[in-house]
């Protein structure tokens, strides 16, 4: 007796990864309904080995719908969610759409699962770029509260989507081939470069997506105090997101206390021997649902400051591990 | 009427560069001598047209040179640093080796040129990374002092030289056919990949890459307490350091403040058009002699603090350009 659960944006790479994870986890399923745009109708997914159509997401998709995953980006999420949760569905939304509505909870769930209980049909799924942060980062706050937090990204295309990566293939190929081209996804070379812009501008300079570092991490830790600034940067790398972090407390936490706690912290892998070059990498996060964290050491320009290095696959924890781990908790602990 | 110039270490890809550098600047020159390990003697390398043999480097090398410029690691211009000032030079070296030394100042032209004058035979040209940080912040930093700075590095390969540079090209071309291999240069994969670590560990954590952004930052700025702490991170580029920089000063500097003087200070092309897209890259700045300084926005984590994004053609600025920008000051004041 499992749940009918429903994916919409079932072939882009979050999707596909929603029903990796639900194969892989086992999730208990009486029936698994794959959405998409008019575009991917008709397109064959595999799941437990049986093929399943995609169908073109419509107002009545959702009847008898239990859970339904959303990664469809945050417009056609915003118009789809009220009418599943009027089918009487709960929607899991991996887009930015709701995620700072004051009546949606937004849930990691090692930090804070019981935010989970207060939904009001929707559930927000946080941005890749947080999601790892704050799972670095809450065991510690928990001992210490977090003051502010510096952090830079090394950001993976495959969180822009297929077109990102195919672009980075692309790319690749034709400078090794020697040949010119022009960027048609990113606004920039990205192969062999970098671009210091993840998502748009704000008028105060920095990107949406620094701002959802900020804003996201505080809803997520309820810490609305914390001071927090982030530069968000694109890198040459197709799977997993790094991060180097400056952690303020509110009195110190010695980096071998801070190995200690994060060694038996959930989510967490502590990967730390710098001095046999064992650190976390993209290529250790990739298909992990662990986020690796190493370089853990003092920042000496602050009194309370602890410096990290922090890697996860950004498709897995960064997005649909961590959906189908709120879908977890509330069948686990009944609340659905 | 020039001097007498040598290369040592003339092979390799800053000795290229200091070739070039002389020639597009118009280095009045009356004789150079380029000097390698015998691996390279009697390789020829192209100046004004002319073609300039490679010598092995000896005691003798040195015998009626003015001025060496040094690049060949910090054990073989430790070696012949004492050898050619003995001879008469002075040494402008561009390794580690005598950096941190009391009786040798560390100079960055834009910073502390007066410095020069100090010299007892060498004068050591910072590290790239520091170089391109102190040029942007030190027209703030006159301003109102900097208390602290936290940064990030993206570092390009060719920083490490010229096999490294080889070695992104192989595992590109390899990883394009799908072929698996093995790193030889890097400790781990640097194609489609980062790698959080530039040099060696220290016991403490951090790399002496990060170490010498902290005391050669303090020993350039003579500003012994400006707390620093660095990340220091190998990226897949050829050409181009990027830097994310955090500065704290004694008081608050407006964006626009920090753009305008940033726009009449020596070496800076502010490069800050966010709405267009338009900021540094590593792109840029090839073959460019300024330090590209954008993104440049309040630090709302920090009350007097200021956030950056700073590109610098890492072989140019950071390293050639530099040491030859040392030689035109000691010509230009005629302290040679």
């Amino acid at each position: 007796m499992g749940l009918n659960v429903a994916i919409l944006g079932a072939t882009g790479l979050v999707g596909q990864k929603f029903i990796q994870l639900l194969e892989e986890r086992k999730f208990s399923l009486s029936s698994l309904r794959l959405l998409a745009s008019d575009r991917s109708k008709g397109r064959k997914l595999t799941f437990h080995g049986e093929e399943v159509k995609v169908e073109e997401a419509s107002p009545s998709s959702f009847q008898g719908v239990n859970i339904a995953l959303f990664s469809s980006g945050a417009d056609v999420d915003r118009y789809f969610a009220p009418l599943a949760i009027q089918k009487g569905a709960v929607v899991i939304d991996n887009s930015s759409a709701f995620r700072m509505d004051e009546s949606t909870p937004l849930v990691v769930p090692e930090v804070n699962p019981e935010d989970i209980k207060l939904h009001q049909g929707v559930i927000a799924n946080p941005n890749c770029s947080t999601i790892q942060m704050v799972v670095a980062l809450y065991p510690l706050h928990k001992l210490s509260p977090l003051t502010r937090i510096i952090v830079s990204t090394y950001q993976a295309v495959s969180g822009s989507g297929a077109p990102a990566v195919e672009e980075l293939r692309r790319e690749t190929e034709l400078l090794n081939q020697g040949q010119t081209f022009t960027s048609q996804f990113y606004p920039h070379q990205i192969a062999l470069s970098l671009i210091p812009q993840v998502d748009d501008f704000t008028p105060d300079g920095y990107t949406k997506e620094e701002w959802k570092m900020v804003d996201e991490t505080r809803k997520i830790m309820h810490a609305p105090d914390i001071a927090i600034s982030a530069t968000c940067v694109r890198v040459p790398v197709v799977c997993g997101h790094s991060e180097a972090i400056w952690a303020e407390f509110s009195s110190p936490i010695e980096p071998d206390e801070a190995r200690n706690i994060l060694r038996f912290s959930p989510g967490v892998e502590v990967v730390d021997e710098p001095q046999k070059s064992i650190y976390p990498l993209p290529q250790l996060c990739e298909d992990k649902d662990a986020v690796l964290v190493g370089r853990i050491r003092k920042d000496f320009s602050s009194p309370t400051g602890l410096t990290m290095w922090v890697v996860a696959d950004n498709l897995r924890k960064g997005a649909a591990l961590n959906a189908i781990q709120i879908a977890e908790v509330m069948v686990g602990k009944g609340w659905i």
